[in-house]
């Protein structure tokens, strides 16, 4: 069985470093609830092939101190247009990153990506570990 | 990362006076039981853009010794048309709302928020925190 | 806050004699299986404004000794056809009668109302409380 | 309350002896597994009116030793075509049938008829009891 | 009740050699996420009628050191094109060959075949059982 | 064959004296356009069963010098409510009605009603005759 | 090219006599206006294989003197249900009977018939011809 | 029959002075082509009760010389928020605005208004009259 | 602009000689009606990468003195399903066919193919020209 | 009424040069009949904002000497993506290009854009003009 090898092109997307996630201060920080920002617009760039990938972001969060300025989101969401990147490594990368700036109760974000080659690939992720 | 600063304008958001939510009495208070209200018609204004935004609010919740009288419930949520406000604080200020008239069993208020900028935002918020 | 005094017009509804629900014995009493009815053609008439109110009926129930016969439960839904009643009375009157007919393991009964004023509603009670 | 009496019509249900269900061997009996059969064409007759009744399927269980061979399952389905029978009586007949033929790990059958004066009916059982 | 006497027919599928699941290193494994693949396009032949049979097949996995290549994966599924094989068999063959290559958290297969006879199957597994 | 006899007991529908339809003046009368009303809640009583009928109706229409006042429209339609009249009958008569009250340019009624007997009925008339 | 000869075992189809369909008096004989049937629980039998067909029929006709009786054209279709008859035969039968009984002003008959094989059939007969 | 004299109270919509209709030249004047805007957040004033009414609007047109700049026609539209009028004049209020700004080849308007009382009205134009 | 040469690839489609397509005498030939049989389950195979391609096919006709037998159709139509051949050519070539086989008053065939590279293309002749 | 001047900024587009649209020879050239392209994923970019659009696009079109080859029209479409251009260009802009590519005899294309601003736009060109 051959290891096709994508781990060493994509080894800089850990590292990669995307555009501020601004936030504001969440004016009810002493009640619990839960945000869901859908995106059925993302984009980025096969790395394999260069051809573009389409996806339907949804995420959900519970805010902590701060919430996610839905701008400014957007904009980040826009630095992966022209990007090389696998779908997996598409959730990952956010979520890490989406984290890194409001440190959430709880998050879960879902990439639901179109069909390539006839199957159509979900990525799923959960912070924290479920 | 800078806070965009939004708390500032909303402050005054928690201690907004709305109208009254008129109630009647439970006929059936030794009986638990739930009501759902689901209002397609929301709208407000957006703070920050002068614009309007529109929501399908979905409101459950289990009667106590009081249940929300729905004209007075329409009309409470008039007050919302020419006021601007953002979509967490729509929802969370409206459930302290309800929870001061009514001091219902328990209860859970969902507002879906029509897209902006290709992003479509849903608050949803449960009394008592679950 | 004024509470607007419903509970005055439609007390008697919590005495209010229907007709009676038929039952049949259950060949399969030795087994625990689950029972749905939904009625989507219920009618009754506002109290307050004599306007007619429409609803679809979900009842879902396990039977014990008896079930519910079909078409004497279709005759008694039609009793409420030109009764005055709030949706959230509709919805208790009809478990208090059930269960005194067929004394099920448990029940379930959802009424989803036409949108009034623009506002859905729909009430949900089980048998025994949940 | 009047008895409707049902059951005296529906005695011999129990004991009707309906065409054999085929099975074949499991190939992966070590492995634990579920399987779905769907059939939206059954069709039996009622026996008060005479008229025909018509219902959507649902048989889920997970296979033990045997398996339910499909073409057989059919014709036993087919066996009710002209045969008064009430909708409960179906879903527990055709339940116990099933089980004495293939004993499987679990099993679910549900009937969804299409409606009847108004009124549409589900019959549901779970094997073992839940 | 005779046994129809499959087995022996499909005896040979457990130990049938498919092509190769190429896999490539997980990025991210020091997380947990979740990739659900949907194939909407799986065709195979039925050993008894040589007739060919469509499924949609959809695989959800938690990736521990490695994930599925998706290109190979789409050619190990063209392998059952013109083979004579079960529903219940297809989906357990893939199972262990997926299980056997990526080594996973856990994994779902759920395979919806299309209507023969006029009834749908789907059979459903999960690793580890659960 | 059998004549049933039908016209016999509804002989009198075409001279009922129905609740007036109030008008209100075109104010774009030198424009031509059209006005559809869709009223999903209408319902009558079967003649020969006693039963409630249910339908959609919908009116299309081109005004002239009057246009329907909605209130008035939608008191005219709760007087069939509780009244034995055919399918067919409803919606011929509507037509005679609003015709004789707004004289418009051009209308359809499209009456659309629930499944009685498995068998679900539609009227549909143009004025004039096309 | 052989042909399958189906026709000599379908000879006696038209003129097989089946039950009257009724009639009653059209009302609004001097009106021009259109009635539509739609029965989706039509079924008869295969005669090549006996096993049982379904279909959804849509009967739409412009009444003359006479309108289609409900409940006996519901027996009238009752009689396929243990008849061998092919689809198109199905729908050319029941057009001749119709028109033989009602003599409208024009017909149409639609029967989309559930698929076999993999195959779904609609068949289309319209009167008089267009 | 009595006139409800909505008229009157409505007589200063055909001169009432909107915000301007911005433009851009047409880059393919030479070419015939059709543009539809679809504006699913439309919301004006019921002039009767003073609560808000909610709408989809459709506008289809073949440009000629100019077309509709997307966001003055948004801010066209938001000048109805806050006021009163019938559903048949905002449509042809519309329709006259949007000609006098861009003499388009032909252009149709259509809005759908929400329920009301039950009703559900849309109100359709065409220019020039067909 | 580089003609991409796929026509001599194919060039023996025209002349490909497939199964016969079986018909039956027409018992209503003296009727003109419409038969439609909708075929989800077609696949063949892309001449260029040799992998499998998925359509659905409608065909609708109007039989003259014949009509397709539906069996041999089913078979026909498995004769691609390892041909390579572009989706033109399937369904040009099947109309050929079908015309030579039951030579219909008028038939229609549309080819709908699953999407390869993001591009859905669908496939529509009519005989006679139209 | 101020011209928003777009015209000038868009000026280049009429004379952009694109990648070549290639072709392949119609083998059914003697034939009549249509071909359908649904692109769904096409991206491009706002002129005046920057951001991105998305639109699905609908080529139908009756080939004559020449084809479109799939894959180069995919590539095509890509050239969209990093480009500034208004909705009604896009599809002028393309009907012009794939007209002097294959010369069909007729030919539509529908592009319908994601909303901006809450507005959805459609443009639809067919040639020649209709």
């Amino acid at each position: 069985m051959k290891n096709s090898g994508y781990e060493g092109r994509q080894d800089g997307i850990r590292t990669w470093v995307t555009p501020t996630i601004d936030t504001f201060d969440n004016l009810y920080r002493d009640r619990e609830y839960e945000i869901t920002m859908s995106i059925p617009e993302f984009t980025c760039v096969c790395p394999k092939t260069g051809l573009p990938d389409f996806a339907t972001l949804t995420l959900t969060y519970y805010p902590d101190q701060k919430c996610i300025e839905l701008k400014s989101f957007k904009e980040y969401t826009l630095a992966f247009r022209n990007q090389g990147i696998f779908h997996e490594n598409v959730v990952n990368k956010m979520v890490d990153d989406i984290v890194a700036s409001i440190k959430p109760r709880k998050l879960k974000l879902v990439g639901v990506f179109n069909a390539r080659g006839g199957i159509k690939t979900t990525v799923t992720r959960n912070y924290p570990n479920t």
